[in-house]
């Protein structure tokens, strides 16, 4: 055991503070973020990509599975299992983000899952593609929407439906989903939607349906609860607001130096490190630069080559730190002009927050 | 979407109450437990095993990894991944449940990881057994105990130390641990330990020690920080306590209805409801029975046979659900004579909680 020249180490108690309810904390158990140092791995190793589920995991075992996609359709499909694994199979590495990821650093901050900023992950899904599916089916030709529906059932504000997000056909040409039945080269694990579920590359997770078991056309715009009263941004509570979609450029970084158990703070001796992390952005747009700063000082990072299409790349600075406590930050920008703001975008439930990562990091003198 | 007969539903907002510091939310982002509808399967899924991380998850490429055993030995050992893995390998089912599983039922409430109920799962671990390794290092005769240390360094109370624990020789030949370098059929995951841990059959978490690289013959008893600051059960703040070791007599079950997403309270229709869950007691010990309680009837559950010798056995009852509101309880029982207590044991860290588990339950009248 070294004894080392580190400083102003958090006692176990620390000063009482406020606001988080049992609720929270109970659906912070629940579920599961991606351990930031995990950033590491272009694909996320299984069990430690991001989990958020709004009522129970079901079980649904493969050999009696069946999807069904019906409503305003020339020809209903009732399809099992094997059915669709004998269509044509694409593997794709996508990037997934929680919309409400970073949630917490929200001031006043909406009661739902705390996220922090690890509701994210990476996985090689494979499955086919939805389109061609649809096609088969045959929309008619007043279709306005196609439902998606989980057998995940439950309560949310006193209404109870099944977990359902619904994609125009336009949405689905731009955004080419697919009907998953594998991940990162094996089965579908049950918490990530087994045996089948829907990946919309590019969007906020709530759109990637988990245990899909149902397909509607609709002639009308979808009304169910996840699409109309929650994953709007709104600027308060009354108004309709606008539906949550495609990712927002952001980027993290692994955490450098050692950490504290409790307070998750940091400690490293001076001299350069290396800090790395992932970046990604919306469809159809691309990052250009992430830049490091330690509030006085900031380094352009390295870019790696995306991991995909729809998927984060991985980014290099070497930071030269000296004694002292810092707030590292890190703010991407892609090449529509965007860039993570320094503070979260307003929203009344939290959503979108892609304000920039902040570590809370204490540099001691090199010891000699 | 059915109208029910549901009464009582939470509005999203709840009264405001305070007391889950800002530590612990993230502490339970980072760390993540078993979605209790998940104890269905007799092995866990990948990634649903509960986490309970120290510090940060280190990378140790399988290539270059070692293990050292030195210390007050004959013949110290310096293994590769390829050597362990030349030894004989044993397949094993064994319940972990993390020490501090249920502290944050525990009133005053020790600052630390909150979990509720869902610090526990069952792997089928893959290793070699660790007891003839230590024999061919060769023990000198005034060996008083085993340190294993992991690669994972931070700080806890403001010391500076790799996580690491002890067993004397004595534990060691009656726990026979395993070195394991898979789990569930696959490689072990970075998040478990890989390439190497420690799995002790029959201890609470603490002892299983993950990025095991190096283990110590020690002359005298082994003072690291995992050892005598923490992981002891105490009464008061100033005393030594006693360490805590192998596990207590426990029992959970697969909350029965349907959940709110927020509150994550319980609704389902009168009428015979199946319940099901999970129980599991220290070693040379067996479950002789689960009591199902809804606080005026009480039902003998059904056991099946344990999963393995150091493992859960799985439980279900019938229980004939009236309409009112229920603190559902499963209390199990053992035949060392030990029961789960309705309360749990006074504890200042929250450690060993096994009081009986309670779910909240609304049960609605039949629609006919």
């Amino acid at each position: 055991m070294t004894a080392a020249p580190f400083e102003n180490l958090p006692a176990r108690v620390p000063a009482p503070d406020t606001d988080v309810s049992f609720e929270e904390r109970g659906l912070a158990n629940r579920n599961s973020g991606l351990p930031l140092e995990l950033l590491r791995h272009d694909i996320t190793p299984a069990g430690a990509h991001y989990l958020l589920t709004h009522f129970d995991m079901p079980h649904l075992p493969g050999d009696s599975f069946r999807l069904r996609i019906g409503g305003a359709v020339r020809t209903p499909l009732d399809l099992s299992l094997a059915d669709l694994l004998e269509r044509p199979q694409v593997d794709m590495p996508v990037t997934l983000e929680c919309a409400g990821n970073g949630r917490a650093g929200h001031d006043p901050r909406h009661r739902s899952m705390p996220w922090l900023y690890e509701a994210v992950g990476t996985a090689l899904w494979t499955g086919t593609p939805l389109a061609p599916l649809l096609a088969e089916a045959g929309a008619a030709a007043d279709v306005q929407d196609w439902a998606f529906f989980g057998a995940d059932e439950g309560f949310d504000d006193g209404v109870r439906h099944f977990f359902g997000r619904s994609l125009t056909p336009a949405e689905v040409a731009a955004a080419q989903p697919l009907l998953v039945t594998g991940m990162n080269g094996a089965p579908l694990l049950p918490q990530h939607g087994a045996p089948l579920r829907l990946i919309v590359p590019g969007w906020y997770g709530m759109a990637s349906v988990k245990w899909l078991n149902r397909i509607e056309a609709l002639t009308e715009r979808f009304d169910g609860f996840q699409q109309v009263h929650t994953y709007r941004y709104r600027q308060d509570r009354e108004s309709a607001g606008t539906p949550v979609t495609t990712l927002r450029v952001k980027s993290l970084m692994v955490p450098p130096g050692l950490p504290d158990w409790y307070s998750r703070r940091r400690w490293l001796e001076a001299g350069p490190v290396t800090v790395e992390g992932r970046a990604w952005t919306g469809p159809g747009r691309r990052i250009t630069g992430v830049r490091l700063t330690d509030g006085s000082t900031s380094i352009e990072a390295d870019l790696s080559a995306p991991v995909g299409s729809h998927a984060w790349l991985h980014w290099r600075a070497v930071w030269d730190a000296r004694p002292g406590r810092y707030q590292l930050r890190c703010i991407a920008r892609d090449d529509s002009g965007a860039e993570q703001p320094l503070t979260p975008p307003a929203d009344v439930a939290g959503f979108g927050n892609n304000a920039a990562q902040s570590v809370d990091v204490q540099v001691a003198p090199h010891e000699v």
